[in-house]
Protein backbone atom coordinates (compact mmCIF):
# COMPACT_ATOMS: atom_id res chain seq x y z
CA UNK A 1 0.00 0.00 0.00
CA UNK A 2 1.06 3.57 -0.22
CA UNK A 3 3.09 5.18 2.12
CA UNK A 4 3.59 8.40 3.00
CA UNK A 5 6.09 10.18 4.58
CA UNK A 6 6.44 13.50 6.61
CA UNK A 7 8.22 15.36 3.53
CA UNK A 8 5.28 14.30 1.38
CA UNK A 9 2.25 14.74 3.39
CA UNK A 10 3.18 18.57 3.62
CA UNK A 11 3.63 18.40 0.29
CA UNK A 12 0.73 16.65 -0.66
CA UNK A 13 -3.10 17.10 -1.45
CA UNK A 14 -4.92 16.86 1.87
CA UNK A 15 -7.11 13.64 1.85
CA UNK A 16 -10.48 12.84 1.67
CA UNK A 17 -12.19 9.62 2.31
CA UNK A 18 -12.53 8.42 -0.84
CA UNK A 19 -8.33 8.74 -0.35
CA UNK A 20 -7.83 6.50 2.26
CA UNK A 21 -8.09 2.57 2.28
CA UNK A 22 -7.37 0.24 4.77
CA UNK A 23 -3.33 -0.73 4.81
CA UNK A 24 -2.37 2.36 3.92
CA UNK A 25 0.46 3.83 6.32
CA UNK A 26 1.91 7.60 7.11
CA UNK A 27 5.26 7.92 9.01
CA UNK A 28 6.05 10.68 10.93
CA UNK A 29 9.76 12.67 11.41
CA UNK A 30 11.46 12.08 14.46
CA UNK A 31 10.97 13.89 17.59
CA UNK A 32 13.52 13.62 20.38
CA UNK A 33 12.42 14.47 24.15
CA UNK A 34 14.55 15.90 26.65
CA UNK A 35 14.60 15.91 30.27
CA UNK A 36 13.81 19.52 30.55
CA UNK A 37 10.79 18.70 28.30
CA UNK A 38 9.45 15.82 30.44
CA UNK A 39 10.28 17.33 33.83
CA UNK A 40 8.03 20.66 32.33
CA UNK A 41 5.07 18.64 31.48
CA UNK A 42 4.93 16.63 34.19
CA UNK A 43 4.79 19.73 36.83
CA UNK A 44 2.03 21.69 34.91
CA UNK A 45 -0.26 18.22 34.40
CA UNK A 46 1.64 15.11 35.98
CA UNK A 47 3.51 16.13 38.90
CA UNK A 48 4.44 13.02 40.35
CA UNK A 49 7.89 12.07 41.99
CA UNK A 50 8.76 9.37 38.81
CA UNK A 51 8.03 12.10 36.15
CA UNK A 52 10.13 15.31 37.55
CA UNK A 53 13.12 14.05 39.81
CA UNK A 54 15.49 11.12 38.09
CA UNK A 55 16.78 10.54 41.66
CA UNK A 56 13.60 10.00 43.03
CA UNK A 57 12.14 8.19 40.10
CA UNK A 58 14.70 5.59 40.99
CA UNK A 59 12.68 4.06 44.07
CA UNK A 60 9.83 3.71 41.92
CA UNK A 61 8.08 1.08 39.23
CA UNK A 62 9.77 3.42 36.90
CA UNK A 63 13.32 3.01 37.81
CA UNK A 64 14.16 6.47 36.52
CA UNK A 65 12.53 9.56 34.67
CA UNK A 66 9.90 8.70 32.31
CA UNK A 67 7.86 11.07 30.62
CA UNK A 68 4.25 11.06 31.74
CA UNK A 69 2.04 8.85 29.52
CA UNK A 70 0.17 12.39 28.33
CA UNK A 71 3.03 13.83 27.72
CA UNK A 72 3.64 11.26 25.38
CA UNK A 73 -0.18 11.35 24.12
CA UNK A 74 0.53 15.15 23.47
CA UNK A 75 3.70 14.74 21.32
CA UNK A 76 1.79 12.02 19.24
CA UNK A 77 -0.76 14.13 18.48
CA UNK A 78 1.35 16.57 17.13
CA UNK A 79 3.32 14.17 14.91
CA UNK A 80 0.07 12.83 13.96
CA UNK A 81 -0.79 16.31 12.25
CA UNK A 82 2.40 17.11 10.65
CA UNK A 83 1.91 13.40 8.87
CA UNK A 84 -1.44 12.74 8.15
CA UNK A 85 -3.35 15.27 5.85
CA UNK A 86 -6.26 14.26 6.41
CA UNK A 87 -8.91 17.44 5.22
CA UNK A 88 -10.22 18.92 7.64
CA UNK A 89 -7.64 18.26 10.07
CA UNK A 90 -7.19 15.40 12.34
CA UNK A 91 -11.20 15.09 14.89
CA UNK A 92 -11.42 12.27 16.80
CA UNK A 93 -13.75 10.71 19.66
CA UNK A 94 -11.57 8.50 21.08
CA UNK A 95 -10.14 5.45 21.28
CA UNK A 96 -8.17 2.74 22.91
CA UNK A 97 -4.95 3.79 24.56
CA UNK A 98 -1.98 1.90 25.80
CA UNK A 99 1.66 2.91 27.16
CA UNK A 100 3.56 -0.44 26.64
CA UNK A 101 7.07 1.52 27.99
CA UNK A 102 7.76 4.73 28.99
CA UNK A 103 9.27 7.53 26.85
CA UNK A 104 12.68 8.53 28.64
CA UNK A 105 14.51 11.58 28.49
CA UNK A 106 16.45 11.10 24.90
CA UNK A 107 14.24 8.97 23.65
CA UNK A 108 13.46 9.89 19.47
CA UNK A 109 9.97 9.11 19.07
CA UNK A 110 8.25 9.06 15.51
CA UNK A 111 4.33 7.76 14.77
CA UNK A 112 3.49 5.35 12.16
CA UNK A 113 -0.41 5.70 11.56
CA UNK A 114 -2.38 2.83 9.97
CA UNK A 115 -5.52 3.00 8.53
CA UNK A 116 -7.89 0.07 10.07
CA UNK A 117 -11.15 0.46 8.80
CA UNK A 118 -13.78 2.57 6.56
CA UNK A 119 -16.89 3.83 6.78
CA UNK A 120 -18.70 6.59 4.84
CA UNK A 121 -21.88 7.67 6.61
CA UNK A 122 -25.27 6.61 6.27
CA UNK A 123 -26.90 9.71 7.62
CA UNK A 124 -24.50 12.43 6.60
CA UNK A 125 -22.82 12.38 3.32
CA UNK A 126 -20.19 14.86 3.83
CA UNK A 127 -18.42 12.48 5.46
CA UNK A 128 -17.36 8.64 6.97
CA UNK A 129 -14.99 7.58 9.65
CA UNK A 130 -12.05 5.64 9.65
CA UNK A 131 -10.63 3.69 12.12
CA UNK A 132 -6.64 4.15 12.44
CA UNK A 133 -3.88 3.07 14.81
CA UNK A 134 -1.02 5.43 15.45
CA UNK A 135 2.19 3.44 16.82
CA UNK A 136 4.24 5.84 18.37
CA UNK A 137 7.93 4.04 18.37
CA UNK A 138 11.23 4.79 20.24
CA UNK A 139 15.08 4.50 18.50
CA UNK A 140 14.64 1.11 19.08
CA UNK A 141 11.61 0.49 17.51
CA UNK A 142 9.78 -0.51 20.61
CA UNK A 143 6.08 0.69 20.68
CA UNK A 144 5.66 3.75 23.66
CA UNK A 145 2.20 4.37 22.61
CA UNK A 146 -0.45 2.61 20.74
CA UNK A 147 -3.52 4.49 20.03
CA UNK A 148 -6.54 3.10 17.80
CA UNK A 149 -8.82 6.11 17.45
CA UNK A 150 -11.84 6.72 15.49
CA UNK A 151 -11.14 9.84 13.27
CA UNK A 152 -13.94 12.35 11.25
CA UNK A 153 -12.81 12.32 7.49
CA UNK A 154 -14.84 14.53 4.54
CA UNK A 155 -15.75 13.25 1.47
CA UNK A 156 -14.52 14.66 -1.49
CA UNK A 157 -16.74 17.56 -2.10
CA UNK A 158 -19.17 16.68 -5.43
CA UNK A 159 -17.58 18.64 -8.67
CA UNK B 1 -19.49 3.64 49.33
CA UNK B 2 -17.09 6.02 50.63
CA UNK B 3 -16.72 9.05 48.55
CA UNK B 4 -13.55 11.11 48.66
CA UNK B 5 -13.68 14.56 48.12
CA UNK B 6 -10.17 16.79 47.44
CA UNK B 7 -9.54 18.15 50.62
CA UNK B 8 -10.16 14.83 52.67
CA UNK B 9 -7.75 12.88 50.09
CA UNK B 10 -5.13 15.42 50.86
CA UNK B 11 -5.48 14.71 54.60
CA UNK B 12 -6.04 11.29 54.64
CA UNK B 13 -3.55 8.53 55.01
CA UNK B 14 -2.26 7.10 51.36
CA UNK B 15 -4.64 4.34 50.22
CA UNK B 16 -3.51 0.59 49.55
CA UNK B 17 -4.86 -2.48 47.30
CA UNK B 18 -6.59 -3.53 50.95
CA UNK B 19 -7.96 -0.09 51.17
CA UNK B 20 -10.28 -0.02 47.58
CA UNK B 21 -13.02 -1.53 46.76
CA UNK B 22 -15.60 -1.46 43.86
CA UNK B 23 -18.15 0.98 44.15
CA UNK B 24 -15.72 3.30 45.89
CA UNK B 25 -15.48 7.14 44.28
CA UNK B 26 -13.67 10.43 44.62
CA UNK B 27 -14.51 13.48 43.46
CA UNK B 28 -11.60 16.46 42.31
CA UNK B 29 -11.72 20.03 42.84
CA UNK B 30 -12.81 22.24 39.66
CA UNK B 31 -11.00 23.67 37.60
CA UNK B 32 -11.88 26.53 34.97
CA UNK B 33 -10.36 26.37 31.65
CA UNK B 34 -9.29 29.50 29.74
CA UNK B 35 -9.26 30.35 26.07
CA UNK B 36 -5.95 31.51 26.55
CA UNK B 37 -5.09 28.41 27.89
CA UNK B 38 -6.47 26.42 25.47
CA UNK B 39 -4.63 28.14 22.85
CA UNK B 40 -1.32 27.89 24.38
CA UNK B 41 -1.96 24.24 24.74
CA UNK B 42 -2.91 23.75 21.14
CA UNK B 43 0.23 25.76 19.92
CA UNK B 44 2.50 23.50 21.19
CA UNK B 45 0.80 20.06 21.07
CA UNK B 46 -2.65 20.25 18.78
CA UNK B 47 -1.82 23.03 16.12
CA UNK B 48 -5.14 22.81 14.32
CA UNK B 49 -7.62 26.04 13.55
CA UNK B 50 -10.33 24.63 16.00
CA UNK B 51 -8.22 24.73 18.75
CA UNK B 52 -6.20 27.79 18.18
CA UNK B 53 -8.65 30.72 16.96
CA UNK B 54 -12.47 31.07 17.73
CA UNK B 55 -13.57 32.68 14.48
CA UNK B 56 -11.18 29.82 12.01
CA UNK B 57 -13.30 26.93 14.30
CA UNK B 58 -16.76 28.75 13.38
CA UNK B 59 -16.51 26.93 10.02
CA UNK B 60 -15.47 24.02 11.20
CA UNK B 61 -17.26 20.78 12.85
CA UNK B 62 -16.95 22.37 16.57
CA UNK B 63 -18.47 25.21 15.70
CA UNK B 64 -15.92 27.82 17.85
CA UNK B 65 -13.15 27.04 19.47
CA UNK B 66 -12.53 23.52 21.71
CA UNK B 67 -9.87 22.10 23.57
CA UNK B 68 -7.49 19.78 22.45
CA UNK B 69 -8.53 16.25 23.85
CA UNK B 70 -5.17 15.91 24.92
CA UNK B 71 -5.79 19.24 26.81
CA UNK B 72 -8.75 17.96 28.69
CA UNK B 73 -6.93 14.76 28.88
CA UNK B 74 -3.76 16.32 30.77
CA UNK B 75 -5.90 18.31 32.74
CA UNK B 76 -8.17 15.75 33.80
CA UNK B 77 -4.62 13.94 35.01
CA UNK B 78 -3.90 16.81 37.33
CA UNK B 79 -7.37 16.62 38.88
CA UNK B 80 -7.02 12.58 39.32
CA UNK B 81 -3.51 13.26 41.18
CA UNK B 82 -5.09 15.57 43.41
CA UNK B 83 -7.76 13.81 44.37
CA UNK B 84 -7.20 9.80 44.12
CA UNK B 85 -4.65 8.84 47.37
CA UNK B 86 -3.07 6.08 46.01
CA UNK B 87 -0.18 4.95 47.59
CA UNK B 88 3.18 5.27 45.19
CA UNK B 89 0.61 7.70 43.02
CA UNK B 90 -0.87 7.09 40.09
CA UNK B 91 0.40 4.92 37.10
CA UNK B 92 -1.61 3.33 34.90
CA UNK B 93 -0.73 1.31 31.39
CA UNK B 94 -4.22 2.62 29.25
CA UNK B 95 -7.29 2.00 29.04
CA UNK B 96 -10.55 2.95 26.50
CA UNK B 97 -10.81 7.02 26.50
CA UNK B 98 -13.96 8.83 24.90
CA UNK B 99 -14.51 12.71 24.76
CA UNK B 100 -17.93 13.07 24.27
CA UNK B 101 -18.20 16.70 24.07
CA UNK B 102 -15.61 19.19 23.94
CA UNK B 103 -14.00 21.36 26.62
CA UNK B 104 -15.08 24.62 25.70
CA UNK B 105 -13.57 27.93 26.73
CA UNK B 106 -14.86 28.91 30.71
CA UNK B 107 -15.77 25.54 30.79
CA UNK B 108 -15.51 24.92 34.95
CA UNK B 109 -14.40 20.75 34.90
CA UNK B 110 -13.81 18.36 38.03
CA UNK B 111 -13.19 14.05 37.81
CA UNK B 112 -15.08 11.95 38.94
CA UNK B 113 -13.38 8.49 39.41
CA UNK B 114 -14.82 5.61 40.62
CA UNK B 115 -13.50 1.68 41.18
CA UNK B 116 -14.81 -0.78 39.45
CA UNK B 117 -12.81 -3.50 39.79
CA UNK B 118 -9.83 -4.66 42.26
CA UNK B 119 -7.17 -7.43 40.75
CA UNK B 120 -4.51 -9.04 43.69
CA UNK B 121 -1.77 -9.71 41.38
CA UNK B 122 -0.89 -13.52 41.20
CA UNK B 123 3.09 -13.47 40.53
CA UNK B 124 3.26 -9.68 42.48
CA UNK B 125 2.19 -10.27 46.24
CA UNK B 126 3.39 -6.55 46.75
CA UNK B 127 1.09 -5.03 44.59
CA UNK B 128 -2.52 -5.49 42.46
CA UNK B 129 -4.39 -4.11 40.03
CA UNK B 130 -7.43 -1.90 39.77
CA UNK B 131 -9.91 -0.76 37.02
CA UNK B 132 -11.18 2.69 38.04
CA UNK B 133 -13.39 5.21 35.53
CA UNK B 134 -12.46 8.74 35.72
CA UNK B 135 -15.46 10.90 34.50
CA UNK B 136 -14.30 14.52 33.45
CA UNK B 137 -17.81 16.66 33.61
CA UNK B 138 -17.89 20.29 33.06
CA UNK B 139 -20.19 23.01 34.79
CA UNK B 140 -23.57 21.71 33.68
CA UNK B 141 -22.94 17.98 34.66
CA UNK B 142 -21.52 16.47 30.93
CA UNK B 143 -18.95 14.25 30.46
CA UNK B 144 -16.58 15.85 28.12
CA UNK B 145 -13.71 12.82 28.59
CA UNK B 146 -14.41 9.33 29.98
CA UNK B 147 -11.12 7.31 30.77
CA UNK B 148 -11.14 3.94 32.35
CA UNK B 149 -7.28 2.54 32.82
CA UNK B 150 -5.83 -0.19 34.37
CA UNK B 151 -3.62 1.37 37.25
CA UNK B 152 -0.85 -0.51 39.39
CA UNK B 153 -1.75 -0.20 43.53
CA UNK B 154 0.55 -1.73 45.99
CA UNK B 155 -0.49 -3.50 48.67
CA UNK B 156 0.06 -2.64 52.56
CA UNK B 157 3.42 -3.64 53.28
CA UNK B 158 3.49 -6.67 56.16
CA UNK B 159 3.79 -5.69 59.87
Amino acid sequence: MMQVTAGDARMSQRLFLEDLAAGQRFVSAAHTVSAAEIMEFAARYDPQPFHLDDAAAMGTLFAGLAASGWHTAALTMRMVIESVPVAGGIVGSGGELTWPRPTRPGDALHVETEVLEITPSRSRPERGTAVVRCTTLNQNGEAVQVFTPKIVVPRRPAG
